[in-house]
């Protein structure tokens, strides 16, 4: 269904909100409760995440989990 | 964020798309690669599932993956 593997998409998004927030990857860690090197390979979309992650990275950055999982128009 | 746990929305969703489609869990898993019983854990809201494997479901059920995480309303 999409051209962009959902893991991609996912890891685009959250760089993206994570930068417009002015978050560094470790503060976005410490708020997710996740280690910096985790979000560093969920945002390069190296991880197939879980639900429960996607939405704990989702929540630290006052989103959706569907707003991380949108193709940027 | 949301008052229902993602895995359990997700759950209930894919089984309202399903049963809308006509589909039985074997079909789906059928269509999705995936085992029957799998989905049907899926559907229980015990399994938290990743996000390739949300997706391929989200697929078999032609909806994007975000029509799956959204609560009803």
């Amino acid at each position: 269904m999409n051209t962009m593997n959902v893991t991609n998409m996912f890891g685009k998004n959250i760089r993206r909100l994570r930068k417009l927030r002015g978050l560094s990857q470790e503060a976005l860690a410490d708020k997710a409760g996740l280690h910096r090197t985790y979000i560093g390979s969920v945002e390069r979309g190296e991880r197939n995440i879980t639900l429960v992650n996607a939405e704990r990275i989702a929540n630290a950055l006052d989103v959706h989990i569907t707003d991380c999982l949108k193709e940027e128009k």
